[in-house]
């Protein structure tokens, strides 16, 4: 199939993650399509609408638009209209059945400004949480936590640990280490979520061999050795298993699928605690 | 007014992360309303979807979906419809749009993995440019780079460039030092977009006060002081201007909204040089 070339606009009255998010995920239904993205964020004037348009008309194709403010959506609707653009307002499903299930009219809030801003200490202070609680540290410190991995070395719990903070949780992760005891009393008293993971030890392996080169360390000749590894993923398996957490092997999983397989998990957890 | 209750289920096929993203832009229209998300992922077996529809059924409220696979979006939506549940599928209207312009099928991949990937890795790597193009790092291989940002002590370059970077974009960013002339030879042929950042010198003042008290630095006066900073941001405005950089006010800005400025003027200067 010949590869067709698509301008898409993305046009927001605020930061344009919302209509940059939808989009990529959207697109990825379309992998043969070649498109170019035009990034329009901050509209909020009418001169700025204007310089939109101009881009709008130099490369013709189609908007894709996250505006809260009820006129200036109708203007850009019936300019597209004229233009003859397809232009779709990508909330306007969602924040309507909203509206009607809440029984209010939206606030017409610029940019969702308020909620937006508070959302985002949310998560800069998830993101905080997760740096003080990376690899043991503040484990005394637990009672605040939504949820703790517990893993061995080179299983992706930091990397998973950050991604899980973007979206709002607040993660400690604890390393285990061959032979030493898991610390289980800062669980105490704790009604906390704990998740293991755990690797391929033949993968684990080789990332860690690939680590040693990176590091110049020749010392320590057991951290790849496979044998030890496989000793050291069996004593975290019966650690998970006398603990009853649940088990993600992160073997194939990206990080944003073990940290999504870990929501899921969490999920189940509260629900079923409820 | 009353504040109520609602149970908001979120439902995907993948990591959950798009899904999230619009109720977050949707909800922050209804700060008054009460909310309570049930966020459920990777849901793509019958087994997966019962267990989702227990949760449902224990606390009915509100279905937002995004789930690629078309008989796991029926069954969904035939059985909302029988427990009285609202449910919207929330890109479909980006999705079937995509459709009609391309005049292709949408693949159904499940969770569009692939292309996912593909954006993550690209993400991965904006990152680690970002990382090793901060403060005046790796100069001389600007050549890669989508955006320069260029501003004084204190302006939110890092975290500027790290946002921008989850965004996409390839950041470099460098800090100007007071007499330390900016070395402009390292833009020699490149045809870079440059934005130079400034703050109001009063809270430049303050922030760098607290800074130093938290540094325990008691050495360096002239790095708070209001005289010494006004001349320093003079002389970056300065550069700014002779250079035809735009320029961004950071001082009433969140990370985020600085980094929309900058993609708006991108966006301008790609526009308008196109």
């Amino acid at each position: 199939m010949a590869r067709q070339e698509l301008h898409i606009h993305l046009v927001s009255d605020s930061t344009g993650e919302t209509v940059h998010q939808i989009t990529r995920a959207c697109l990825a239904q379309f992998p043969d399509a070649d498109v170019t993205e035009h990034v329009w964020t901050l509209v909020r004037t009418d001169e700025h609408l204007e310089l939109m348009f101009t881009g709008l008309m130099r490369n013709p194709g189609i908007l894709l638009m996250s505006i809260i403010d009820k006129d200036m959506r109708d203007k850009i609707e019936a300019r597209c209209k004229k233009m003859g653009i397809p232009a779709v307002s990508v909330l306007d499903s969602v924040v309507n059945l909203l509206a009607s299930v809440l029984g209010q009219a939206q606030q017409n809030l610029p940019g969702g400004q308020r909620q937006i801003n508070s959302a985002y200490f949310a998560r800069v202070a998830a993101v905080d949480f997760a740096v003080s609680h990376d690899d043991g540290m503040n484990m005394g410190n637990l009672a605040e936590a939504d949820i703790l991995i517990v893993g061995i070395s080179r299983t992706s719990k930091t990397p998973t640990s950050m991604y899980l903070a973007h979206r709002g949780y607040k993660v400690a992760n604890y390393a285990l280490v061959p032979g030493v005891p898991f610390p289980a009393h800062y669980l105490d008293g704790l009604d906390l979520f704990t998740v293991g993971l755990t690797n391929d030890p033949k993968r684990l392996s080789a990332i860690r061999k690939t680590r040693q080169i990176a590091m110049l360390d020749n010392e320590n000749k057991t951290y790849a050795d496979i044998g030890a590894i496989e000793e050291e993923a069996k004593e975290a398996r019966r650690l998970f298993n006398r603990s009853g957490w649940p088990v993600i092997d992160v073997t194939r999983r990206s990080v944003e699928e073990t940290a999504a397989a870990i929501i899921q998990l969490h999920t189940n957890w509260r629900e079923s605690n409820a």
